[in-house]
């Protein structure tokens, strides 16, 4: 365990793993410490630019706080949050496709009746979203609880305006009735940038890269038995679709956007005219 | 740019990187993509770990203040920071060897004389260090600056007891004379654990590894017109040596620390008897 060079260091650290407390955290040190060495043996940073990468590190830890997470920000616009997001929901068949949950997911959101309006104010485009929770068999799922959140029309999350709980809009749990569905009102949600003015930002900035995300909101399905799924639905045409700066954009996520001309959805709620409709179902995997 | 899984998402990142604004963003950009998603792919992290991943980087950035950077020793103890020293220092000849820098240097220490004693109050066993800085030719370079700086007797450096500037103890500048030479006084430093109350503190310890250094002084040796040295001196015997938490011993920056026992060091300074003597001399290599 001495004279260390570029040809012998990687294995001594290697070696110095060999007393770790279980299998798991040795596979995933060794792997760490092979991976981080060959990153820094193919790049070979100067000093400064590895304490440029120890400040970066150090700004985006710094920049969390209970509304900003800048780290789960990288691993998303890195790609990785989406790759985690692939490797975790394998699921066979028709599942609903899964997409990265973000970093503005709430669990402690509010319980809203089935056709509830979840936005705290009126303005927007309002909008009805509608749908059901099926097995992979086509059986509706009664009692599915349904996490919903979603930007603002300009394109900013409740968490982003407000940290009191007062504060949280756009944001709803809700459960599917015995036909397995669900319904509820609400504003249509704007394209965003994700926050740019942060460590992140700049590395995107580097990367002549822009922040933005397609419009879409988010949900989270779950029902005991099955797998949950974390996933957003996609408005159609959104000029940010081929772009998505976290990568999580899948074409059986999309949906169109339609304009209700009567009172009624098609789905046999009533609303104003001019509401827009989002339908969208969702079908969960039996739990393995 | 939709439809990711595991088998297409690297390269759509990759993609993504066309627009970089320099060739070394993109081919640091490019480079820490490959190796991170294949980190990735390799552990099949859960969510659950990917959560506990970006918790744990989030702590180590909150934990670092103006007198602790836990990212550098994260990358200390993941002995990243040997590698690129290793990379950085490709001297040739007989240049004296280099090792990390660490987390307990600063940039604005005392001016001191030579022959000066460099420890504020009298704990600890006297020591005097002496030596003298050359080229690789071995004619003397006069003038040249030494920064040193070590651990007290409890093996605590002055940052970590106190913060404002009169805490500053055990730490120095100094010049060689016209013939190259150098020495002070102070005591004899103890072997340390780094600071091991954090998240690197509980990495080490999954990965059943003690946390200590071997007993040093550290040494940033400078001068116009020569690369500039930054090493440690390790005192011969010590416990750690071969175990080094930071991978930083190399058997040439070892030394015996040995008792004198008249009034005079080898050089020619007076001391007390019993003065532990630490004798070291640098070569510079001129720079390219
Ligand atoms: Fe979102
Ligand atoms: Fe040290």
């Amino acid at each position: 365990m001495r004279n260390f060079n570029e040809d012998n260091i990687t294995s001594a650290v290697l070696a110095s793993l060999s007393g770790c407390r279980d299998e798991r955290t040795k596979q995933i040190s060794e792997a760490l410490v092979r991976h981080l060495h060959a990153f820094v043996k193919e790049i070979e940073p100067t000093e400064a630019e590895w304490s440029r990468a120890i400040a970066l590190l150090t700004e985006t830890g710094q920049m969390c706080s209970q509304t900003r997470q800048e780290f789960i920000l990288l691993s998303d616009t890195l790609g990785v949050s989406m790759l985690v997001d692939a490797i975790n929901h394998r699921f066979p068949g028709n599942a609903t496709e899964t997409t990265v949950l973000g970093p503005f997911y709430v669990e402690q959101a509010r319980d809203f009746e089935l056709g509830a309006h979840i936005a705290s104010a009126q303005d927007g485009t309002p909008m009805i979203v509608e749908g059901n929770v099926r097995d992979s068999r086509g059986e509706p799922i009664a009692g599915a609880l349904i996490e919903t959140w979603h930007a603002d029309d300009h394109g900013l999350y409740d968490v982003q305006r407000g940290t009191d709980k007062s504060a949280l809009n756009l944001r709803a749990r809700l459960r599917t009735d015995e036909a397995g569905r669900f319904w509820y009102r609400s504003i249509v949600p704007a394209a965003y940038p994700v926050p740019s003015d942060g460590p992140v930002g700049r590395m995107l900035d580097a990367q002549g890269r822009h922040p933005f995300r397609p419009a879409h909101v988010h949900f989270k399905v779950s029902a005991p038995g099955f797998e949950t799924i974390v996933t957003h639905v996609f408005i159609a045409g959104d000029a940010y679709l081929d772009s998505d700066v976290v990568f999580g954009v899948k074409d059986a996520l999309i949906a169109q956007l339609e304009s209700i001309e009567g009172r009624m959805s098609p789905a046999g709620h009533a609303v104003e005219p001019a509401t827009a409709l989002l339908a969208y179902d969702f079908v969960l995997p039996r739990q393995r």
